[in-house]
């Protein structure tokens, strides 16, 4: 339209019967419980948030630095779709230093961690093929597949005296010779769940039978708490070869507190790697040049900065289980991996509810547990990254608020 | 892995005899031949690269600055998977002021225009369902629903004196009832053609009378030098109403010069936007804060710079072809829209041939037709987003190939 016309409003056309909705397999993938429990607080004063994934600490100014420095010198254009050469070569290095030799060409830049995902399911499965996945789980991993046709069967820890256990036997004979690929998340989001090498060993041989692909969610591996200090949690990349059907998933989010940055990487054969640049370019194209130099900086000057926050967290998870250990009804175990503590309090057999109730009344901020599939019901999530007293203040509130329910029943 | 060992080399088990390659559906997706003949560069001095959709020009200071800003202010976390709402209500501003009413529940925030037809293609398409796309055209539009597992057949642009036009009819017969979505690129890319607003018109009622999808990707409609000054192209969001079947997609690439921030966005009908969330949540999840920031200063601020660009690129594709019209052998037209020339020239019938050939034998990086479609083969492209000495520059070495295979052949 010419600039110097009035815009016009468009002339709706009532010819058009049908209405605009998406497809039915969009339509039916869930939509987040948390941002519904969210929802239901909005508006409200004082509300304590503890139901997102996402620490409360800025990301610290040598990482922010990095991409302002990069922005001033103009590193504004397209950049290789699988990632700038430097970024590739660096986290090549950080990888084989954890997990054994890893070459660059093993290597994808992904924007963000979940795309990261999508791209390793895109690379894999098409309409109808069969896809298994351990739950409770973050939704994002089971519900991807389906955006492609796939369906998902879910084999679910099982929760007992030693916390959430994997039943092994129980998902070897759910990954059928027709099952095309399993999606694993250890450290595990919401349960702090964290698979054991021998488990990894049984998994990966079973998959290497029937050729099964693994798609390996460690985007949580540096946030390790049963080992000692600096260790990682055990990876499917410490016992796969790199050309075989192993893809792992990781993310600058959790361990650099990057959560915002959307930069993630793949460690995938290398046979991958052309087919991986073409659905790059048809994805996002690249991840942007000047958030890529601070990945960098993350890899190159971070190691310090990691290490102390996994110390905080577990400080965090250590206080944040006492505290609530105190607190009458609760059910709750230290995990080994992960931000979060997974636990069980009375109502939350309905713990959408129950989630919702608390952040109206309580004005406490929790995920609930079948935000993470059916298999999570009963439970509630907390994430504890952040500093004890604001844990304190929360558990206060909870702690009150269950007074308050217990009074009124009796 | 205990970060006090050496780490080890993954142990390589035999015992994995089936190799690791993509699904069938991504393997056929077509490799970029833009990047084949850069690559027939690779390590070659001196190369003047006109083969990629970009400006040769850093993002203005401003629009970096407004970035820098946001991460000093620590905006490093999550946001709205739609977008932040200042951003949100920018667009909606500028978006109205250009095509009439449109609110901010319309629009969304997504990780480049590329992501944005990954998005669209994702809410309409899945496995079996037909989709029709105009070429030439930019290989994206057409090999992202493929990914999904949908098949797209191609009405071809007809080339004559008036240089590129749609034949209507023949569009009209291809969207047949059965059709889902029509993806459609206006101004175009590779050509330049635009359709006009009668066109649209027709496009319209026909796909409104099938319950057609259409998908129109907009992002060089800033990008038009058919109308007067400061014009934009013909747009289906000044016809369509907002609540329709009509998905717009755009982006800052091009008319601010944010190539490398992936930044862009869509205008939809207000009843797709929970399930355009959610796909955004298993695609991105969101666009980093800052980044978008960034996209706010560009439309606040941004318009003197626009029009300017708009400007220097009209002048720049008068001069380009000015200059090729000069060369023998070369057929070129001035394109209404975008920032290619698509022009024919001696040896073009194989066209990726003749562009290694360029590349190798006279520094002149140009992208071959067949990048486009089989439609786009006996043309090659020429990105005019540069000054004019260097499209001199590029001129001249063409002229003295030209000469020198003329010779030879004489």
């Amino acid at each position: 339209m010419r600039d110097t016309d009035l815009p016009q409003s468009p002339i709706p056309d009532t010819s058009f019967p049908l209405t605009a909705h998406a497809r039915d397999a969009v339509r039916s993938l869930r939509p987040s419980q948390i941002r519904e429990v969210a929802n239901a607080g909005f508006g409200l004063p004082d509300v304590l948030p503890f139901w997102f994934g996402e620490s409360d600490r800025v990301t610290p100014t040598f990482i922010r630095d990095a991409a302002s420095a990069a922005l001033a010198l103009g590193a504004t254009f397209y950049t290789h779709n699988l990632g700038i050469a430097p970024l590739r070569d660096t986290l090549a290095r950080y990888v084989s230093a954890l997990h054994g030799a890893t070459s660059a060409d093993h290597v994808a830049v992904t924007s963000a961690g979940v795309n990261a995902l999508m791209l390793a399911a895109q690379l894999v499965v098409g309409a109808g093929d069969r896809v298994v996945a351990v739950t409770p789980l973050w939704p994002n991993l089971v519900e991807i597949p389906k955006i492609l046709g796939a369906h998902v069967d879910t084999v679910p820890l099982v929760y007992g005296a030693g916390g959430w256990q994997l039943d092994l036997q129980r998902l070897l004979a759910a990954l059928t010779p027709d099952t095309k690929l399993l999606m694993i998340n250890s450290p595990n989001n919401p349960t702090g769940w964290v698979m054991t090498r021998d488990e990894q060993r049984a998994v990966l041989e079973h998959c290497r039978r029937h050729g099964i692909w693994i798609v390996a969610d460690e985007v949580y591996e540096r946030l390790y708490y049963a080992g000692a200090a600096g260790e990682t949690a055990p990876s499917f990349l410490d016992l796969a070869a790199r050309d075989e059907r192993v893809i792992c998933v990781n993310s600058f989010s959790k361990a650099w507190l990057m959560t915002g940055w959307r930069l993630g990487w793949i460690v995938a054969p290398a046979a991958l790697m052309d087919d991986l640049g073409k659905l790059v370019e048809y994805n996002t194209s690249c991840s942007p040049a000047f958030v890529q130099q601070a990945g960098i900086a993350a890899l190159e000057q971070g190691e310090a900065l990691t290490r102390e926050l996994v110390g905080d967290l577990r400080a965090s998870r250590d206080h944040l289980v006492r505290s609530l250990s105190a607190v009458p009804g609760v059910d709750v175990k230290a995990p080994p991996g992960a931000m979060y503590v997974f636990f069980s309090l009375p109502g939350a057999s309905r713990s959408l509810e129950l989630c919702k109730a608390l952040v109206r009344d309580a004005r406490l901020g929790l995920a609930p547990g079948s935000a993470f599939g059916t298999e999570g019901e009963g439970f509630v999530r907390w994430c504890y990254a952040c500093d004890p007293a604001r844990l304190d203040a929360g558990v206060e509130r909870l702690q009150a608020w269950l007074e308050r329910q217990g009074a009124g029943q009796s």
